[in-house]
């Protein structure tokens, strides 16, 4: 195993290209997908194979589409007001509902509020009837021999009950077609499975079981295989022998242990290896048999964006139905992205409606970083030939989520705590509807994206070194053009934190320059930092003093992880994280967690529901239970200028 | 059982006014619906009902992001091009692979491509590492403690992927709504069982079946009760034990045999009984043991009103999320509707993108017309204050369908043929995602439309009675402004319609006027009915002694049904609709069946896919194999002005 056996990228295709590529070389075996016979009942959201007739009329018969009298329009020729005819039940008229079948001796129906009764036996009507008037034809609906549904379309609700209607009782549907799922890697275990260092749990594959079944298709979720190459050829032959479509993960990298391509290679044709997307590599198009096979990679939101490519376009071809697009919108760019002249980068965002205009802010770019395509609202494509995108200029975002659940979502952006998480929560239980999404870039980041009007809110904690007075000085030098006020939030405490029983005995921000003392430092703009690099001045100490400093992370709970797994010693945040994450706590001060906002959204439905929350006594409980916080007067408005 | 007996309407409220008042009273019963567990893997489309958090971080150790060598950042604090460091395997550096633990005494990774291999044991690197460069963080992705989704959030395929790499197993979702569906009605049957009149399928219930599964509930459909008092109420009784809402479909007009409110009442409440909306008067709102009953008409459009405006909501309101809005466009209305001021109406809409404008052209308003539900693209509310929208007024319409199909769709109004069919299905076939819409008013309304701008095709067969040349007079007289062309369709036979084995023994248009012929004519406007006046005129025959003049339908189709149900004994059509319902045929002449289109149109796409399809040997092919037509020029092009 060196770096010498290892593969190179057979090619470098761009997105369109590879595409049209690879369905092309696979188009035969996608038209040649089977159709089988369901039940009507049973078809919904299915393909209609060919086009569906009606074999008999609807209604059947001749119906009244009245309460009233059945009769023969002839017998009522002469009658008007002055004079009136009269009618015998049984041999003139007979009483009918509504449904009921109208036929020989009686071709018309009288509505009964045009009926005058006489006795049981006798009525009385002062108006012609026409001949079949008020009564459905036969076929009014659906005429025997009509198409009721054109080929390859999507049954509805409202499809079964015209077919059912036109007695078909069958329906020739295109098959599902069969996804088989092969996941490599002897690092994978099942999710069942204690983990353990250098396991990873197997979410990719079930991931994918869940975008076939969400498109219609029928996915087949093979056991893990480890990287041995027999096996995994085993595995392939298997999978192109059960199924019509064939996705195996990992193995696709140019790591030591891929295999896939080379199998695929053996078994058949690889059609591409590599692809210039980002993130999405090293993505295999290949075909086996003629069966299109796809290595995604490992990494899950490279994964998703090849499977999004390649996988989901072929279930629909297989379907012989169109995908649906997504919506598209047009969103101000929050901050400034590049990207490379090498490849097409899908970056996932997230959209906040800030007064009438939408912003879009880019997420966690990192391939593995899963909880940027859980929060994303939706996807910026960034073509090849775009080196990057400046803050402010118009971009065309794909959403992945409903518009309307943006709209009543509050953007918060800025600093990061635990409180945000249960008042996103809050508001989910109690304010049908709205929703709270925070973006964690630190206090002066969450200041910065408020002058720039891309949020509604900003939670900051800045210390202005001069009056001692925290958040109002930074917000009147930063936002002195715009009316502001703060929505206090908390007082929380601040410190230290190190492991369990404080293994290196820490006790103070004079131990961080001690030579066997690793620390792990917080972002510039952070809060956090701010904290420290003031106490780091008054202390006279150099930070070049410190290993680690220059290792920045961008929440308290990442840093409390960088401690817990022992990357560093120590790192510095608020109690209520060290708390929840059971890291031991050396108190260095309290501080002010506010949320700086615009006067004028203090009107918005969505930001009277947060302060409710704030004010609410469910929340001030489950920050009790935390520990760490002191709450004053949470929801109190402060204006600023 | 006569008309003194019948219930009279408890209410007439407003949509608005009862759906407050319905859903407020059953409030707490949609609250109190419990929760279950599930296996993450099974969750897909399910809501959760508590905030989920991560139990364990991902990745779950420290990991090389890159293929490259594993080293102690201290061992290459010396390195530079000058001085390149050297390091030994095993004890200086590993290889190692993406995904690759790192730990102990390694904390740092160099990139492969920056290792200049010198032997099978030593490596050369030019460059210092920094600490944990190259090298994932435990928790990058996940934080154990960090919230993956929160409350009441509709579980996707990627929420299941980072719940497992956050080493959840299993959730609490919302339970399904059990939704208890009652048909009833001695009319009603099976869709298996033989139809005869007075028949009538239960289409309904499988409807409802299939909309309360497409929005996430669990449908609960029980045998057809026939309208018996005792019967009725015992399956109420059953149905309300077993679900959280109750569904009891027809028994809710004033006929005769209603007994769903009086039960109600007996067992619970009957909140209200009327809605002031067309079509869905007669919706009952009621609730037994404090859960929701609700009675829908026995009209499938109008069960489907009722269905969407209290069932859909009921249920998203048990499962705490938010019903997706159906997208909304603005179109214009092409023909004059007028409506009551007794009611909020809903009226099916078929949409069409012509140029740049959409335009909105109403169905079949009949509540018994589910092929009007079918063909909707959308629905169009007409407040109860609102007494008719003119022609060319601009209208906002909820849209049933995706917007993409409706783009893609082309529009044809006017005469009907079988062919439209045939090739609305060939172009579906063939020409994937484009689609053919046709509505069907005669020729005459085709040029009407045409004229307005409402259409891209007008299917006409006009004859000129002084030329005696088909369509080119009619469209050069009602099109002067517009540069108009012919695509050249088919000849086709028109003659007289009779049952089988012709029992009254019709020969020609003369028969008509005998005493003992019922005649069923076209509408005013209709190529047929155009030819008939032409032909009557020409044998000074007065439609006045014609039986049945006076009855129009709109089809060819329908006019054959009257015909073949004996509500008349002759009616003026096409050969091959005779030979498809097995009519005898007694032919006049042939004719011309033309497309008439606006030039520019010609350019589209989708027309060249539709003039391509009509000079197609399969559309040859079909409409030999059907007969009654000829085929000179298809797909053509004659200029007009």
């Amino acid at each position: 195993m060196n770096n010498f056996q290892r593969n190179v990228y057979l090619s470098n295709l761009e997105l369109e290209e590879a595409k049209e590529l690879f369905f092309t070389e696979v188009e035969e075996e996608i038209e040649a997908l089977g159709t089988e016979i369901l039940r009507v009942e049973d078809s919904l959201n299915r393909i209609a194979a060919k086009p569906v007739f009606a074999k008999i009329s609807s209604p059947y018969f001749n119906a009244s589409a009245m309460d009233g009298i059945a009769i023969r329009y002839k017998s009522t020729f002469e009658a008007n007001e002055v004079n009136p005819v009269r009618l015998k039940k049984g041999s003139d008229f007979i009483y009918v509902d509504t449904g009921d079948v109208i036929k020989d001796p009686f071709d018309s129906v009288i509505m009964i509020e045009d009926v005058v009764k006489i006795d049981d036996e006798t009525v009385e009507i002062i108006k012609a009837a026409s001949p079949w008037q008020h009564v459905r034809p036969v076929g009014e609906d659906i005429v025997a021999s009509e198409m009721i549904i054109p080929a390859f379309h999507k049954i509805t609700p409202v499809d079964i009950g015209a077919l059912l209607s036109g007695g078909i009782l069958e329906i020739a549907v295109i098959k599902k077609p069969r996804v088989g799922i092969i996941p490599t890697g002897t690092e994978i275990i099942n999710p069942e499975e204690e983990i353990s260092e250098g396991k990873i749990i197997d979410s990719n594959s079930r991931m994918f079981e869940a975008l076939v079944v969400q498109y219609g298709g029928q996915a087949n979720r093979y056991k893990p295989v480890v990287d041995d190459y027999k096996l995994i050829k085993e595995a392939m032959i298997k999978a192109v022998e059960e199924n019509d479509l064939v996705v195996i993960n990992a193995g696709s990298s140019a790591g030591s242990e891929d295999y896939s391509s080379k199998i695929i290679e053996e078994l058949g044709k690889v059609i591409a290896h590599g692809i210039a997307i980002k993130p999405g590599k090293p993505a295999i198009l290949g075909k086996i048999n003629n069966k299109p096979i796809i290595g995604l990679p490992g990494y899950p939101v490279s994964a998703y964006f090849v499977f999004d490519a390649f996988v989901t376009p072929l279930i629909f071809k297989y379907l012989k139905h169109e995908e649906e697009k997504r919506q598209k919108v047009e969103a101000i760019l929050s901050s400034r992205l590049m990207s490379s002249l090498k490849h097409l980068e899908f970056v996932r965002i997230k959209i906040g409606k800030i007064g009438e205009k939408l912003i879009a802010t880019p997420l966690n770019r990192g391939a593995g970083v899963t909880m940027s395509l859980v929060r994303a609202d939706g996807v910026l494509k960034i073509p090849k030939t775009v080196e990057g995108i400046e803050a402010g200029e118009k971009i065309e975002v794909e959403l992945l989520k409903d518009y309307k659940s943006i709209e009543n979502t509050i953007v918060s952006i800025g600093s990061h705590d635990i409180i945000m998480d249960i008042i996103a929560n809050e508001m989910n239980l109690k304010s049908k509807g709205m929703n709270l999404s925070s973006a964690h870039v630190g206090s002066l980041g969450g200041i910065m994206a408020s002058r720039r009007g891309e949020c509604h809110i900003a939670p900051i904690h800045l210390l202005d070194d001069k009056t001692g007075v925290y958040n109002i000085a930074y917000a009147k030098k930063y936002l002195s053009n715009k009316k502001m006020a703060l929505i206090k939030g908390v007082k929380r405490v601040q410190g230290l934190m190190v492991r369990e029983g404080n293994p290196k005995n820490i006790n103070s921000i004079k131990d961080l320059t001690r030579e066997d003392i690793i620390f792990v430092n917080r972002q510039k703009g952070a809060g956090t930092r701010v904290l420290l690099d003031y106490k780091l001045n008054e202390l006279s100490i150099n930070p070049e003093d410190i290993k680690g400093y220059d290792r920045e992370m961008t929440t308290h709970m990442t840093v409390a992880t960088a401690v817990l797994s022992g990357t560093a010693d120590v790192g510095m945040g608020i109690e209520s994280v060290a708390k929840t994450m059971h890291l031991d706590f050396i108190p260095i001060g309290e501080e002010d967690y506010d949320f700086l906002i615009e006067e004028t959204f203090l009107e918005e439905k969505k930001i009277k529901e947060f302060i409710k929350v704030l004010k609410s006594e469910d929340l001030a409980k489950q920050l009790e239970e935390i520990g760490g916080y002191c709450l004053e007067a949470p929801g109190e408005i402060v204006h600023i200028n």
